[in-house]
């Protein structure tokens, strides 16, 4: 699949409706998960408060986990060696294990198995994939903001113009984007960096109010090299947080590119806001003469981590 | 107080022998704390895992709070906006509430309070006043661990060459510090990143290993600017992780500046890793000119909030 084929194909993974069972009792949640597949989990934890939720993008589990412990690992590829090691250890825990992957190792362990279709998608590029089956299973998704998602993820595939523009602004000084986010998009933030780095290869940075007020902002006022930087800041619909981001610009002489919440529902917000991201980190690529869907490197990273000699 | 004998006040807070009691119950621990307070609760949130932990640095508490939920608020002011909003929502919850603070609103909140001394520090600067209580309240301190630390910090204040010269170097080129980390050390790289922005006042930025070889890499090898960023890489006990570290290196054609960690016990290597992050900030704020003390626009941050109008 071309990569474009990749981004246009997030909106038919809303209509991914595997789910997974919560079991009757669990006191805490545990999610396992890397990169492109461990941001799923990053997104998921601020939309979830009703027990604790703590997350691992590392090898080992946290001691606490034990019988009642609902432990959900993802990894696109099922053989992301940190995932893999940490599902192994929750299942001598005694912990429910679930697992959403396309294959690998992981597909082949825990108490229920989500099995995400394969379509020679990059683990990036599967986000709905990923998202869809934890939001389901934890009673998030109305029909209808399936259909609105859908449809804005649809006007954004046919028409990014602001996003390409955002691109070619970044390019024209070849800036590195900082994102600015907040609750409940702090990781809709991190994602985007996460999308520069792997589709257009470049150092890019995120923080998030109110957090960065505490520290950053010092730095926004007197710092070397501001001009080397490109601000994108989400728009927040928290009355307080929206005055830290106007009262923020201000008091630091800033310019930050604001960039607008769409979207009805929850869902839809979500998704268009990280599509939007998917667009600037694409088209930036391009502008780059990079190619988005390269990942050479991770492999070479793979094979070398299993390599005992080096 | 001058700030460099804010700097070297550090070891002098090791001896704060203030702890607060363990419930006898309680099936999860919630931290509220933002900036300079807050980064003690997400340095102990990596040492501590018999219960879930849950980290608030924003206004609003999960959920889950309730009776049998240890939460612990520390600002070093006691007037941190956030933090107290969140604290009066744990009470009304039931919870058991823990503050830490040298005075303001939190000090006269809570089921337990530890008073901080006032000293005249900065927040930032009293990162031992609030990281000895969590610690040993949860019985991570020996005594033999503090003499320990106390005589490496001391030998730090005296003699921090190595710190300088990474200050020199950053400074010749204007360049963009990146902190890499790794558990239980990712926090700590964090924390330089805020030193930079309040000491140096320059934008800095750090992440973490493994996660980070799983996007960062990807720019490390094809970005552009990359000459623009120093590199400070923490040496890993993790043997895993200290391969990561080797072949990410390779791999990228980075340069990586290696931090080496220093002490036998825990206590140890934790605060001289912190204590030496400090001394990094601390130089090439003086190398740029820049009063590493000041933090005026914070303040001007706090009233506009307050502000009705603005």
């Amino acid at each position: 699949m071309e990569f474009i084929d990749e981004l246009r194909f997030l909106k038919e993974q809303l209509k991914f409706k595997e789910r997974f069972e919560l079991p009757k009792h669990f006191d805490n949640v545990v999610m396992a998960g890397m990169g492109g597949s461990g941001i799923s989990n990053k997104i998921f934890q601020e939309m979830y408060t009703e027990k604790p939720l703590f997350l691992i993008d590392d090898y080992e589990i946290p001691n606490f986990v034990s019988k009642s412990t609902l432990f959900i690992a993802i990894s696109y590829s099922g053989t992301t060696e940190e995932t893999v090691n940490a599902v192994q250890s929750a299942i001598k825990k005694g912990a429910h294990v679930v697992t959403i992957s396309s294959g690998g190792t992981l597909s082949e362990l825990g108490d229920q198995r989500i099995k995400i279709p394969r379509n020679d998608l990059q683990p990036r590029s599967a986000m709905g994939y990923m998202l869809l089956p934890l939001m389901r299973s934890f009673g998030m998704v109305k029909d209808s903001d399936i259909e609105e998602t859908y449809d804005l993820l649809s006007k954004l595939d046919s028409d990014h113009k602001d996003a390409t523009r955002h691109a070619q602004d970044i390019k024209k000084l070849d800036s590195v984007p900082v994102i600015y986010g907040a609750m409940p998009y702090r990781n809709v933030a991190y994602r985007w960096k996460t999308q520069f780095n792997e589709n257009s290869k470049i150092i890019a940075y995120s923080s998030y109010f109110p957090e960065l007020n505490h520290n950053d902002t010092l730095a926004l006022a007197k710092t070397y090299r501001k001009k080397d930087f490109y601000f994108m800041v989400f728009e927040s619909e928290d009355k307080r947080i929206a005055k830290r981001i106007r009262v923020t610009e201000k008091i630091t002489n800033s310019s930050f590119n604001m960039i607008r919440l769409v979207g009805k529902s929850s869902l839809a917000k979500l998704f268009y806001l990280l599509h939007y991201g998917d667009y600037v980190s694409y088209e930036l690529a391009l502008l780059r003469g990079i190619d988005p869907a390269e990942v050479e490197l991770l492999l070479t990273l793979k094979r070398a981590m299993k390599d005992q000699k080096s």
